[in-house]
Order: C-alpha cells, then sequence, then structure tokens
C-alpha cells in the first residue's frame, strides 16, 4: 500500500505546469497542498475497483489523480478564514498561512480545474479512450457540484450553531464526504468497463464506508489527542457543531461505524478477484487513529 | 444579436440543479450571478465561430455556456474581500455582499464545476459527440487553469503597488483575459469541426480583440462614469494599479485598440460565410461604454 501511495504522489505531481517566473507561486501552493501528506483514501480507492474490476491500475491513475486534486481543494478552500479557519491540516500549516489568502483561493480553484486537465489529458486517453475520459469527466463535476461535495458545505454553513438530527447530518455528510468516496469507486469502474453489478456494489461499498469514515472522524475529534491528529481535536464541540459523536454518543458511535464496515465488506462478494486489499482498507479506515 | 443573448441566458439557467431545501440557497447565489447581466462576450463569440466554420448555434450552446459559467465564476470569486474586494459589479452588489463570503466562495466553485458538467452532459455530447466533448473540456480546463485565467490572477495580485512595464500587462492579461476569450474562439471551431487554418484565424481574432477588450477596459476605467460603468470609476489609479492608460496615456491606448481590432478584423478573411457579426461585435467593443 505504501508503494502504491508513492505512485500515486508522483504521478499527482506530473500534472502540474512548471513553476515559470510568472505563475511559479501559485504552482508552489498547488504543490504544497498536493504534498502535504493524507491518506489517498480516495485515489487507493480509485485504483484498486480498477484492478477488482479487471481493469488497470495505471489507466486508473490519472482519474485517481483528478479527484485527489478536488479532494486537496475542497481542504484548502474549507480552511480559508470565511470557512472553518483553521491554521493546521494535517500538523502542517493551512495553504493561506503559508502563501496569503488570494493565493490559497487561486491554488485550491487551480487544484479543481487542473482535474479536469487530468481526466482528460494525453495520458488519460490514451489509456482509457475518450469515452471512459468523458464518463470521469461527468462524475467529476457531478460529485464536487452543488448537488454533491458543494452541497455538503453548503448544508454545513448553515447548520453552524444549530441543534440538527442524525438524519440531517446523514444527508449532509452524504454530499459532503459521500459524494466523492462514490465518486472513486465509480472512477475505478469506469476506467475497468465494469459491469453494472459491479458498479452497483462498489457504490455500495463506498457509501458505506464514506459513513463509517465520517463517524469515526467525529470520535477522533473527541478520543484522540492533537498530536495523532494533526489537527486541534475538540474544535467540533468547541464550535458547538452537531456530530455523530455528540448525538449518539461514543459507544453507539462505535457500533455504528462497525456495522457500515461489516456492510461495505459484503458488497465485496460480488466480485470474482481477490477483495482482501479493500476488505482491509476499510477496517483500516475504522481502527485508524487520524 | 438580442435574440442570442435570451437564448444563452435561458440555457445557462438550465443547468442549475434544482433549488430543494439542501442546496437552495447555493443555488440561488450561483443563479444571481449567472443573471446579472454582462455582454455575454465569450458565449456570443463560441456560437458566432460556430456558425462561421458551417457548425450549429444549437450544438455550441452547450460549450458557451459552460465558457461563461467559468467566466461568472472567475467574477464572484475575483470580487471577495480577499481579492479585489468589490461591493459592486454591474450595477449590483456583489455575490459575497448578499450571500456571504462563504455561500460565495463555494457558488463560485459551484459555476466552475457546473462548466464541466455542462460541457459533460448528455445535451452537449448528443449534438457534439464524445470526442469533441473531451476536446472542449481540455480547453476549457487549459484556458481557466494555472496556465491560464488563474495564472493572469496571480501575476495581477503579485504586480499589486508595483510599477509595471507595458509588456508584463501584456503577460498578465493574455492570461488573465485573454485566455478564455482565445478559448471561446477555439470551442465554436471544436463543436464545428473546423479546420486548422479556421482555427488558427479565430485565435488570431481572439487574441486581437482579447488585448483591445482589455486596453478598452482601462480606458473606461478613465474616462468613463460610475453610473455607465455599473462600478466605481478611478479605482485602478486609486489602487495605484498600472494600467495602459497610465503607461501609455489614453491618446495611444486609443490608437493601439483601434489597430488590434483592424487586425482582429483582417484575420476573418480566411473565413467563406459571412462575418458581418464579428466584425461588428470587434467594433462594438471597440466602442462600448461600459
Amino acid at each position: 500500500m505504501a508503494d502504491k501511495k508513492q505512485n500515486i504522489e508522483k504521478e499527482l505531481l506530473s500534472y502540474l505546469p512548471q513553476k515559470d517566473e510568472w505563475i511559479g507561486n501559485l504552482v508552489s501552493s498547488m504543490e504544497y497542498s498536493l504534498t502535504a501528506g493524507g491518506k489517498r483514501v480516495r485515489p487507493m480507492l480509485v485504483m484498486e475497483f480498477a484492478r477488482l474490476c479487471g481493469g488497470s491500475e495505471e489507466a486508473a491513475m490519472p482519474f485517481a489523480c483528478a479527484l485527489e486534486m478536488i479532494h486537496t481543494y475542497s481542504l484548502i478552500h474549507d480552511d480559508l478564514p470565511c470557512m472553518d479557519n483553521d491554521d493546521l491540516r494535517r500538523g502542517k500549516p493551512t495553504n493561506h498561512k503559508v502563501y496569503g489568502e488570494a493565493c490559497a483561493l487561486l491554488a485550491g480553484s487551480g487544484l479543481l480545474t487542473l482535474a479536469f486537465e487530468a481526466a482528460s489529458s494525453g495520458r488519460a486517453v490514451e489509456l482509457n479512450g475518450t469515452e471512459k475520459c468523458l464518463q470521469a469527466v461527468k462524475v467529476l463535476a457531478e460529485s464536487a457540484g452543488a448537488q454533491g461535495m458543494l452541497g455538503g458545505q453548503i448544508i454545513d454553513l448553515e447548520s453552524e450553531g444549530k441543534q440538527v438530527s442524525v438524519d440531517h447530518l446523514k444527508v449532509m455528510d452524504a454530499k459532503k464526504t459521500g459524494a466523492l468516496i462514490i465518486a472513486a469507486a465509480k472512477l475505478g469502474c469506469i476506467s475497468a468497463g465494469a459491469t453494472e453489478e459491479q458498479m452497483k456494489a462498489a457504490v455500495c461499498y463506498a457509501e458505506n464506508i464514506g459513513l463509517a469514515f465520517q463517524i469515526v472522524d467525529d470520535m477522533l475529534d473527541v478520543t484522540s489527542s492533537t498530536e495523532e491528529l494533526g489537527k486541534p481535536v475538540g474544535s467540533d464541540s468547541e464550535n458547538e457543531k452537531s456530530t455523530y459523536a455528540a448525538l449518539l454518543g461514543i459507544d453507539a458511535c462505535k457500533q455504528i461505524s462497525e456495522e457500515l464496515t461489516d456492510r461495505a465488506v459484503e458488497s465485496l462478494s460480488v466480485f470474482e478477484n481477490d477483495t482482501t486489499t479493500l476488505r482491509n482498507f476499510a477496517y483500516y479506515l475504522l481502527k485508524r487513529e487520524n
């Protein structure tokens, strides 16, 4: 898995333009966040589903990178003063703390735009053909847009300081974090030319680990330390945010996230290829400490 | 031309998602800026070049809308407090003045993302085929990205308060405003399946009116009134911005913008179809008062 992560990180950078005298700082700022670490959950899923459906990881890689760029853009913009106003991300100063707000704004938009360059790049077309690349563009745009991730972010904004229900949180998270994780499953399937049954199972896996992921995130904000997490803990309760942890308690959260993970793993039964990696991945996300 | 504008404005809105209880404010905020007027220069160019190269305006429309969405997103983000901090745009309060900074940030990103949905939409594919849609995605992403418009914006930011040369302004504007105008020409040609010679002439036209457009913009900031312009005049000199008007003087600017317009019009000679509209359009942009 470490090898794959390294491959992803190498290819991610390959899409960045040259740092010339004109746009050098913008490109550096984009690179700063692209290389700031992270678990690379989404690109890993893209490539693993591609493999599972009989495709190649190499072919899925441009789509995997595109999705990670979109995820990274969302983190940069999320951290901005007008959003969460965070100073730390993965233990490092946030993009705007290093490059200033204006540059961070542009860098985020730059990565969102670069995602579509990657998905329509010569490399992507050579490995996947035009049809699949355009399907990938469509999935990327829909999952990142107002009905997907951005929709989740506006719900999140409008929920600030309000007590909301668990069902409300579920709708929000299905968009805010779920949409990109489901996109990961779909992109892998698209690259591999998966059957409808495989696509359905992949989306089911993604939906379940997506929600589990968010519930675990909420728990970590309560149970982890700032050092482990790479960002301040307790920020949710400090911001009076409704979370699964606050609404249901840690024990129920543990149980639900385990059930969701089991359900995700069960959905893998339709695949003929070895599903060990995705099974382990689901449990790794459940047991992670940051 | 008024008819065409109306068609564009109607189709632009057709790509917006439903305003449901969850994402209603985000969609309203996107709609607010999409319907805030403007000359619709870029979509008009897309459709006119499509027609000129033997294509249909209808087929070019999804690409025209995509480009206008990208232009609109750039205005929303440009007006944000961390960028130009403008309160007025086309005589109306800017997006963040109405919806707040966070929502405006998301609405801008939402429009950028929606552009790629439009270019990969069922409608776009039905009218243009997969190949041309993917080419359009590529042109949109490259022209809006770090090597295009965003690159121009970072140059602009880094030039603030500095005295820069006319050549510096030209590099900046070729990216900041030129890239999307050139994209307009290319998108029209792509939709129509233009020849290489046609594409070259279209890009030449776009480059020349693009620069002329910017020079006229600078002049209007000096010579127009706030009422005519729909935004405060004199803001460039107030912000100590280097402009063509400041560096070259109004008379030289007039002459250069006329020469550029003539050159643009000359490049139309390769087209067999009637070029009256594009000729008039170039002179309209030159003579405009806002």
